[in-house]
């Protein structure tokens, strides 16, 4: 019996936190200060394509309201070939109007004469406050110190990684590395987590050689599974983008199965980092789903937990209160007998057939930021997990206080 | 042009606060201290219908996980025939097993025994933790005091409705009284809203000489524009009743339109008070959608801003994020033109066709614990408001601090 679900899906690979997008061979990264933020900190960075190949494969936000950026992005990568990425942090440009999206155009033109490709072959990310202007006198003279920056190394790809950074704590990065070719990646957050400042944005860079189809096809199958099942407060962004970009540099092509592994495990330390990183969270937790009808039904039930207020706010109050717990799954439309339901705390099985199982004064959520709920449908073989944070003091306070 | 929406639904009726379940002939009331609480407040109640008819309509929670008292009640009810309501606190009955259901069977038992009338003519209702079995010497003893001390007068409906009261800091009372007719009820929670110990639990009672079906249709179109749009926290409860007896004593069949606005006006009311007294919250928000192409795509808009956790953390911060209000709009699947959306916040268009419309410093929050948002969809010409609370530290606090 899995009492204690891994933080890790099944099959991930190790990968190393400590290098980012400049780990892929043809990449080069920078992050500087252009003046964003009023807090002076690093707020542009661009991600440059060297070649051979400029292929890209991406995946934005499903919300209908989406920024400039956003729209000018899908347009520029919807040929499957892209350049560059540059993305600023201090302001999100959504719900700009025209305005905002001649502001996004007219990054993706001073990027494109800076380093000699189309505009159109160049991504646009923006994240921060909702409805304010981005102010293009910034982006202007910012842009030429970032270009000038650009380095192979990897503390160029983790200059990059911090000047994406909003309300993180920490900057995020993640690589693997393997038989000659590399994924490598940056993140910033938490989009369909906890949009502090509105915005997921990631950054993946590959030397692998494929096509841009067979990138979007990896990358759509790790968002699936990692950043889509990663919601910390159930609040999805205007600006969500996730871009994998191939340089074909490496000469090798990998098994399409294997590098869908590597794409997954990167997507997946990047996802378990920005959760670590949430706003205000007190907990981690993963709550699995195990023996539903359908893969589908196992995340729909998961999901409605994650996004229980009232179990989260018990939780950050170290009360295993499964009671919650299955509040929350008898919204679902699951298959599912509500008299045959198991729940499974940190490895105490504290509901047993829908009704009082173990001593609930048995789980201990007070000595691990990690926590582990095991729900049991016993409908099926399907099964997936949701990760998601408690609800906490800290997280109002730092949705309430700025202005984000 | 509405710019800011009543807090009330068109055509409400004036209901009186000071008057609860005796308000209508034929009903008699108690509340009494029978000791399932900790605390020693009154935690047992009951309602009589001392007729001449016994009809009844209820509604009960969705949640397809749902307490033992729900389930005796639904086939309690099925018949459009009850004689009395009998409701404690201090304990849910909820996730119990066989011996949850046993409880809740005794109970009607015991109870019918006392009054003269079948089991299977009395409601129950329990409210408080759940997952944790009901004792039934606590009930045993405490029935023949409850019954004993059953009056018609007001005082004891309003002992009544402080008998079922848990986190509430107020008992809820409305009575409409009309033309030689009344409707009377009382109400705890906030089952839809914030069900801190769990539950919903809402009684009315009517003189009014009408078929049981009638009593039926008139609470379902009551509880569709009150209490399921009162929506706090998202969460759904395992416990929620409300239940309409309808004794005829007045011998008079009101039409049944005037009926119908009256039970509304009741539950608009107590809804109302619901809201206002939800766990921690430091203002009411009536978040209304104009101009929709149903209204049920306008309800589903003001419902998806009334569950986002930044929205609700920024009007705790007397922030005005009308940029959070568009990015749970986005989220649904209603007809609407991003490019059109106006967002107005107590009377200030902050939002013009998806951009930035007059200046948010416009909008003053914090004079009042009231907060209007006005959605603009331009795609039809349905409305629907959804009320709801602000997510503040006193909501996480006293939801994680006590086991509930």
């Amino acid at each position: 019996m899995r009492t204690y679900p891994s933080q890790q899906p099944a099959g991930t690979l190790q990968v190393d936190t400590g290098r980012g997008v400049a780990a892929a061979q043809g990449f080069r990264a920078a992050g500087t200060v252009a003046g964003f933020k009023d807090s002076g900190g690093p707020d542009l960075a661009l991600v440059v394509n060297d070649g051979p190949q400029h292929h890209v494969g991406a995946v934005y936000t499903t919300n209908r309201v989406s920024a400039a950026p956003v729209q000018w992005s899908k347009a520029a990568t919807a040929d499957g070939r892209a350049a560059a990425v540059v993305l600023n942090s201090g302001g999100a440009n959504a719900c700009t109007g025209p305005q905002g999206f001649q502001a996004a155009h007219r990054t993706a033109e001073l990027v494109g004469e800076a380093l000699g490709v189309g505009a159109g072959d160049v991504v646009v990310c923006s994240t921060g406050l909702i409805g304010v202007q981005l102010p293009m006198d910034v982006m202007e003279r910012g842009l030429p110190a970032v270009v000038e920056a650009l380095g192979g190394d990897d503390e160029a790809g983790a200059a990059a990684a911090r000047a994406i950074m909003t309300t993180d704590s920490v900057s995020k990065q993640a690589a693997y590395v393997r038989d000659g070719w590399t994924v490598g990646g940056m993140a910033k957050g938490a989009g369909m987590l906890a949009p502090g400042l509105a915005t997921m944005l990631v950054v993946l860079t590959t030397d692998a050689e494929l096509s841009s189809d067979a990138l979007q096809w990896a990358l759509e199958d790790a968002v699936k599974v990692t950043f889509n099942r990663t919601d910390s407060d159930g609040c999805m962004s205007t600006n969500d983008t996730v871009v994998l970009l191939g340089s074909g540099a490496s000469g090798v092509t990998p098994d399409e199965f294997e590098f869908s592994q590597a794409v997954t495990a990167v997507c997946h330390s990047l996802a378990q980092q920005l959760i670590t990183d949430a706003e205000g969270a007190s907990h981690d937790i993963a709550i699995t789903t195990v023996n539903a009808a359908t893969e589908k039904q196992a995340e729909d039930v998961s999901r409605s937990v994650a996004r229980s207020n009232l179990f989260k706010a018990a939780i950050f109050g170290n009360d295993p209160n499964w009671g919650r717990v299955l509040s929350a799954v008898g919204t679902t439309d699951a298959a599912f007998d509500p008299d045959k339901l198991d729940v499974t705390i940190n490895g105490v099985t504290v509901c047993r057939d829908g009704a009082i199982g173990d001593p609930r004064e048995d789980v201990d959520l007070a000595a691990d930021r990690r926590v582990s709920v095991l729900i049991d449908l016993k409908a099926g073989d399907a099964d997936a997990t949701v990760w998601t944070n408690d609800l906490t003091h800290d997280y109002v306070e730092e949705n309430s206080a700025y202005s984000s």
